[in-house]
């Protein structure tokens, strides 16, 4: 089989691999039929070294997620049918098409009783990472009772391609984390495809305004279209234009979509009191926290993983027509062109990218 | 009557002034029994420029908090007797023994319908800030109605002066803020009498581990008589100690309980994944937020003010002798000694002080 | 001054009276612009000895809350202008455009400090039951600092009327004591004007479905245009229609908005595993609690005043257009008109009466 | 192998049987050392027809719990050392010793997935109901994964067995579920083996008062050895000794621990406004719920199963010290007297039995 690989700081490209078999009983093989580039962020043991937002698949190809090894097939991401399930996967079978995502749960330790997948203790983020992923043809996957989630009859695949990573990365981190409730404020600094998705998911609570920030006019016309009520182009400006929006009194929920210390100052500068920052953007360092002025402020500030327990909800709310992901994806591709793709993405504000859907034959 | 006033940066001594009157139908004026000196914190609107953790009533005197006056009469907790109610008071009359707390809710604003006194749009912190406050023989105590407490005749005095500020502060912003819940681990940086109080109250909620952080010796051997179960002293070898006691996960909780950048550093070094770290201290700078390695660990950060509202549940608590804070009163005045009392306060570690008990006669 | 009085069991007409004047210093006096008749139910001390599901101000009407006096104005919801505050009144003045609504909080007491206003021990339900309500002319507030709204000025006044009462019965009561999440199932017993506002309510959290019951097919049509994604007409095969639409499930919340035995026995037969049922309906007598098959089920089951709390954040919601609940409005009246009014609503069903707009001149 | 079995309404006996093997790859086999006959309930697909309230293995016995074949090892709670696992279990080896419980989770089934194992599609209550239980020498564990615990070295066996069922029955059904806060009052009717554990977990929670309600003196004298503050005899004067010590108001939580309608009716009488009824005891019929009274109270009513989700906390609490159920323990029987056991335990009361050890040789 065929699978864009990680060749290497700055290199990457397919390559041919001997398919996936079953290793342990648990496990599932499944044939990938549509994936896509990641535009969010998944964990690594040591952070990261840059001060840029990329999606995980470019951070890793550009040499700065470390867990990685060289020859990896990328991808965490997509809907395929399952061919091959071990002895003791009881929930799948083959034939049975499915989402795969980059987390993946044992379902049985601490971390996973707790509901925090994406820190299971001998799962976690898998898929792409610490086993090829799904930019290859043939994806094997660990734990898959726990790990994968049957694709509904009602949502279309690309549908399903956006529930297995954006979605639940900017409902839970975003909008769970951020607190999202009837008739608040929220403001999201950074509309690629993640902040795109919290603009998405934060509906589901009926937010009074959805203030988005960003310096790019076309990811804000978009923003617009997806349900945002006022926009915000960034710039020195910026913060007097929120506190103008909200009467001075700043925003209940920021999230965080972008992973820099501009852009987290932004939100402890618009973070009223009572407020929650939520985290999303990958961090590679230190950021200066303004103490001084927040510890009486009654702050909260959350970082988080995604941990995908809400795909089974993401798919109803798919289902029920309460959430439409579509829009998020720009670019479509052959396989066979993956990595045009690829490159297309790594400059994708300027590829006006940003989700991109990779069709397999 | 007499009172203890900020005479400028440096500087109090005892004033003689006019008794207090009603301004306002919602006001009462209070005959002070007993008084402390503030080990806690309160807002000021513009931070603080120190570096030192001491109580509010020392950064006014230290010229720190720039809201208080010189001229004001401090103090912010104590008991007393009431002399005489406004027309508009309903809860309270003459000869009442109340409770007086430094933060005065109206009970009307946004903010404390949601509970949150502390930033209260017309109240908040008034006593010993814009009036004058309990370390005078009177105290004028604007909405009387909503801002009281009646004391409890099966607490003492002294047990009902740690209830007016000590315990809401650590149950408010460092237990509750902090999630303390039956089996976890809670870690305290700083063993002044918050610092303690918080100790004493996490137990409300049967945490399996409480771990105390301090350089003073004398401070974590009364914690340890408070119920901490370890103890560490701060130093190069403090993250290894915590780490040690918890088998490498850190801690589900950590309370900030000085207000330094080190305090706050170490908190984040020893917070396991999932855990929270409830700021408590009052800080006048930025400090550096370690997100290169929190951002994908589930982290929670919360800073807050007291608000007070748990002051009627504190009261059932100490009735009920599921807390005494009597132990941390470790020094008694005559009202008459109120300036030695402040000046062995300014140098509490070394004098062996945590909170003094001032008797006005 | 003129106003609709109880006049007796069964008895009710207009009545001349003497305005009334500020009583104690935390009064307001306000004439009223536009007013409405309950659909919703509001406490009485001792129950209620009916089996028929009305508004409040009919069951007075009907002799069956007996804390209501003869003689007494009723009425106990709408908008008006402040003419005239007591000295202690702070937030208000005259000119003020405000809702009045039937829960008075004092702000004082245990149970308003925990937002639970209909229980306040000396407020709580005061307008139109032991105070004259807002089918006269003029109506005096008590704790008007408290009790008051302020009407925003992007709602018109049918607007307002709505969220006086009928609005945060349906989302305290139903949606908030239900637990309504995205993705949920939501079944509603009864399309009164309340459980439409529950329909209109419950989609702040984006259920998945949205289940009405009802035997009157001109309100399940009404149901339908409201957002409702099913009705069903109640009778014997209900609750196989219920399990039909949830794949044998049952529902995730079911709301009781009828009070009868019926009605209930309805919720707990199609409410699933781990569901909630929260009543909003008047309940005159004991019903059968079917605790031989519910004991092993997870069920919630909630009962509860209105307490008016979510009054600041729904008229949020209505001016940012997320609920619109005018076209719960069906009939307007003039004042001089408002014996019919009473009368029309007294069939409300045979007229296809849901809320009625009384405009004083 | 021996084991106590069901051999038809009213009949039991010691039956010998082929040991256990692995069916499943995620299967273990566990030698018992230490079982206990229960006294907290389980679930059954029909409820029962009884009005009597027992523990479930002498339910099972009296011919109640129809889902439970002839010729059925019983027994649900225990510890033991695993002799053989399942190709695909990971968590667990020979030689590990575990605590053995009724509810055995898949931990992929959305009812699992949500921490409600009591209703896993495929487990459940499954160790003493549909496979052979404890109470023979070896016990087969589906799902041994999710299913099992280790047992810590720091709790001796007794205390192991307290935590397989009725620890975690307390803790679940009754103590969170009431949501038993510090400083509320509780009050428990019913002080059998439950019963007083809610006494041991409530603890947990710092109420202010913790109310046993029973009959039987022996009981309310263990019940205030084990913390109790206050205790009543049942009978016609029971509500208003209860209101008496709330001073009017009634209580915060109340947990029926019996399953009667006459227990439930005490509940109903003895909630406060805003108070909650958790609901334990296994009932067989309908209740009288007196709605007509608790429509506008604010009351929240809870039924559900045991999830043995908190064993892991449980654990870590009886090791810190912070729970002792060993008192529960009245009787310690040998493996071959299990016959006796069980006909002591039929007339619990009578024979002072609460919780009863059978040790295997």
């Amino acid at each position: 089989m065929k699978g864009l690989a990680f060749l290497g700081k700055g290199q990457y490209g397919v390559v041919e691999r001997e398919r996936p078999k079953i290793e342990l009983p648990s496990d599932a093989i499944v044939k990938m039929t549509k994936t896509t580039i990641c535009g969010t962020h998944l964990p690594t043991p040591d952070g990261l070294d840059t001060d840029q937002s990329l999606g995980t698949d470019l951070h890793i190809i550009h040499g700065q997620i470390t867990t990685v090894a060289e020859g990896r097939i990328l991808g965490h991401e997509g809907v395929g049918v399952i061919t091959e399930v071990g002895s003791a996967v009881k929930a799948f079978k083959p034939g049975d098409k499915v989402i795969v995502t980059g987390i993946i749960p044992c379902g049985t330790c601490h971390f996973c009783k707790r509901g925090t997948y994406g820190h299971c203790t001998t799962g976690g983020w898998v898929i792409g990472n610490s086993v090829d992923g799904t930019h290859g043809e043939y994806v094997r996957v660990p734990y898959a009772d726990t790990g994968l989630n049957r694709v509904s009859e009602k949502v279309d695949d690309v549908g399903s391609v956006m529930i297995a990573d954006v979605l639940p990365t900017a409902l839970e981190c975003g909008v769970l984390s951020g607190k999202v409730q009837p008739g608040s404020t929220v403001a999201i600094v950074g509309a690629g495809p993640v902040g795109l998705g919290v603009v998405l998911t934060a509906h589901l609570y009926s937010p009074m305004r959805i203030i988005v920030i960003d310096m790019d006019e076309n990811r804000l016309r978009l923003a617009t279209q997806m349900g945002a009520t006022h926009v915000v182009v960034s710039g020195p400006e910026t913060v007097k234009a929120v506190m103008d929006i909200t009467g001075g009194a700043g925003v209940d929920t920021v999230v965080e979509a972008v992973g820099l210390p501009a852009a987290f100052d932004m939100c402890q500068k618009i973070v009223g009191v009572g407020g929650t920052i939520a985290n999303i953007g990958i961090h590679g360092s230190t950021i200066d926290l303004d103490m001084g002025r927040l510890w009486n402020k009654n702050i909260t500030i959350t970082t988080r993983l995604v941990d995908t327990v809400t795909i089974p909800q993401l798919i109803k709310l798919v289902e029920a027509g309460k959430i439409d992901a579509r829009p998020l994806v720009t670019h479509t591709y052959k396989f066979a062109d993956i990595v045009r793709a690829y490159s297309e993405f790594d400059a994708a504000a300027k590829n006006k990218v940003l989700k991109s859907i990779i069709e397999f034959d």
